[in-house]
């Protein structure tokens, strides 16, 4: 049972606030565990592993290791590669075993969303095929939080904690004056509303959006205009989360379609979801209307990363190593939901196809009947995770890890 | 020189990270002298005078007040009101007048910047040639940190903290994918760049931008467009910062002249700077090029305040109060250079005339020889007001003052 070799952890897809908590989780087991014999980190992902671009972990000083957890983005670069099935091309797996091989890699942590998982899936086919003993753990991220296999992505909590803080903070400005204002933001998840639907913990600070519109549901501009509309007249200023892939009930994203009659004359390249929704809630509701696009800062913003999620990703990433040094294989971590009666266990493991191959978007019941809100049962999901605040920082800014990235 | 009456406290212009914080030394110090009868505050500024529509302070719970440094945006609303001379039109003059004697409101304490100032100036040479005894001191904000008459405002510590850890959390984002990619983040301060330059403090995280255009120098196009390239062609990566009142030469703001050939035949609403500049970036160096607008967030976000401004806030407040008890009046209260030698005085009165009339630019001297960075100078200029975190969070999202807001 016992494996001896080196492990390799890599990072894909878009990165999180805390992805690399997840990497130090990796780190800290496998630097400690006396079957793993080097520990490394491929840079770009798989494209790393492709081009034997690996740096040596051992190399780094424990002390900035571990302000990992407190660094967002992607500490040793990401990737979008895909690999084509084995069987249609099998040249990159090919290299892959080549340096796996070289380095004498016998546990592999890739650490990403769906196609991540779908990448550990091939790659652990074809070792097997070829009879190179590997053992190969997917470690789940997303601050989308759309992947199916685990109760909850890490990264998700910290994006909804920001998103959350972020709303009230704008909501008390929407405020300031007494005039009629509405502002739009736009939050990321093109498929699925939780981000989106996040903005409703900013209901515990006694400013919470008006009205929320989710990818899940067909988007209607009149029934929304409408909404607004009842909005400005009550109160006068209306605060509005919209999902960056919001779609008109023809499949058409909204953010790509002409939405007001002077649009269809003129070529400009359309803006997000909330600059074109701005524009016709401007000519059509309030004068002075506002579209705000969160963009990358609802994943980077490690300022105001959620503790609960870094934990998480942290031990998801230990979870992983334990489980492969235990014989795992194949298998992607995850997380089980906070309330699950299961002898008390919060991690366990998944197949690697169950996320690969799904997307997790927000159940119907967890958005209104109207669909301009998310439920109580969303806000009871999502309100543990984003417990805790977590700082890193040096004279006034964000202290970030400072690893020499040494190549072997 | 005992003057006994009531206090009347209100806020004017755009809201702050902190400007509540002023509020509270105002109101706490306020509640404590013995020379003030009641304590009240103006909603929506010098409009809620006009209005009759006064706040009683004393009404507030004091634990709820204790929250207002926590509390971003303006608390008991703000205006953009500005008063006509009373030589044009004296009925708004009488108005105030005649709301200040039914409240025998003497002491007014009005926060905010170069317009308010002006307002108290006006007010204060009304009442003296009217006769009613009253003490006027303007207490100082802005993010801009345009004011003459104090070293700096408060607001624009927190706004610059916001700043910096937003733009070092982006450059790490940018460095994820090991590709070509541009992003262009655009500022507020639309005539003085003192929060665009204090994105060159994300230096000290190590994730520093590469270049930055403030609203001092003339923009031009070809040398941004070179600037950009010649990074690119270095680093793959660039990360640009702009004030989001570039201006060219000819005195145009960039962000509303059209700066591609195509724009010239649309009429496509422009949108913010950074988006002008991201067309252009993307079309003539880099198809990866993203624009952000820091928007709203880099003045209400209350949950990265900085703590050192947060202080001077409530300090300035404090400070005003004091001066007035002790017989100033027609004056700002304005806080002095960290070195200054003046006793060690950290607070000062200036004359209302000096801030009113004046706009406080980025000295040329601070601002890189071609234009596209800020010098050291800048740097030790910022960096102390930027120190100590501060975030008052409850259930993990920010937790706001809840006041009564109770109508006299």
């Amino acid at each position: 049972m016992t494996l001896k070799g080196a492990c390799l952890y890599a990072q894909s897809g878009g990165p999180t606030a805390v992805i690399n908590a997840s990497a130090y989780g990796v780190f800290k087991t496998a630097l400690d565990a006396h079957e793993i014999t080097n520990v490394y980190a491929a840079a770009n992902g798989i494209v790393g592993v492709l081009n034997d671009k690996i740096y040596n972990i051992g190399k780094e000083a424990p002390n900035e290791l571990a302000m990992l957890p407190g660094t967002p983005a992607a500490a040793f670069g990401s990737c979008r590669h895909k690999l084509k099935p084995p069987e249609v091309d099998n040249s990159e797996y090919l290299r892959i075993l080549e340096v796996f091989k070289k380095y004498d890699i016998r546990y592999f942590f890739y650490n990403g969303g769906n196609d991540s998982m779908d990448t550990c899936d091939k790659i652990s086919r074809f070792f097997a095929k070829n009879d190179y003993e590997c053992r190969i753990i997917g470690i789940p991220k997303s601050i989308d939080n759309d992947l199916c296999g685990t109760d909850r992505a890490p990264g998700f909590g910290s994006a909804a904690k920001y998103i959350a803080a972020s709303v009230a903070e704008i909501c008390l400005e929407n405020r300031v004056y007494d005039a009629e204002s509405v502002i739009i933001i736009e939050t990321m998840g093109r498929h699925a509303g939780w981000l989106t639907g996040a903005s409703a913990l900013a209901g515990l600070s006694n400013a919470a959006p008006d009205l929320i519109y989710l990818p899940e549901i067909a988007f209607d501009m009149e029934r929304f205009v409408g909404d607004i509309r009842a909005v400005v007249e009550k109160n006068k200023r209306c605060l509005v989360v919209v999902s960056e892939g919001l779609k008109y009930a023809d499949g058409k994203f909204v953010s790509e379609t002409p939405a007001l009659a002077s649009d269809e004359f003129q070529h400009a390249q359309l803006g997000g979801v909330a600059s074109t929704l701005s524009r016709v809630v401007k000519e059509r509701v309030c004068k002075k209307t506002r579209g705000i696009e969160l963009s990358l800062l609802q994943r980077c913003a490690a300022h105001n990363a959620s503790k609960t999620d870094m934990d998480e990703a942290f031990e998801v990433g230990k979870f992983a190593v334990e489980q492969a040094i235990a014989g795992e294989n194949g298998k992607m971590a995850s997380i089980l939901p906070i309330d699950n009666k299961n002898s008390g266990a919060k991690y366990a493991l998944n197949e690697l196809s169950v996320t690969a191959n799904n997307e997790k978007v927000v159940p119907r019941e967890w958005i209104n009947s109207v669909g301009n809100y998310v439920t109580q049962e969303f806000i009871d999901y999502a309100l543990p995770l984003i417990q805790g605040e977590f700082a890193q920082t040096e004279n006034g800014v964000p202290r970030f890890a400072k690893l020499k990235l040494a190549l072997c």
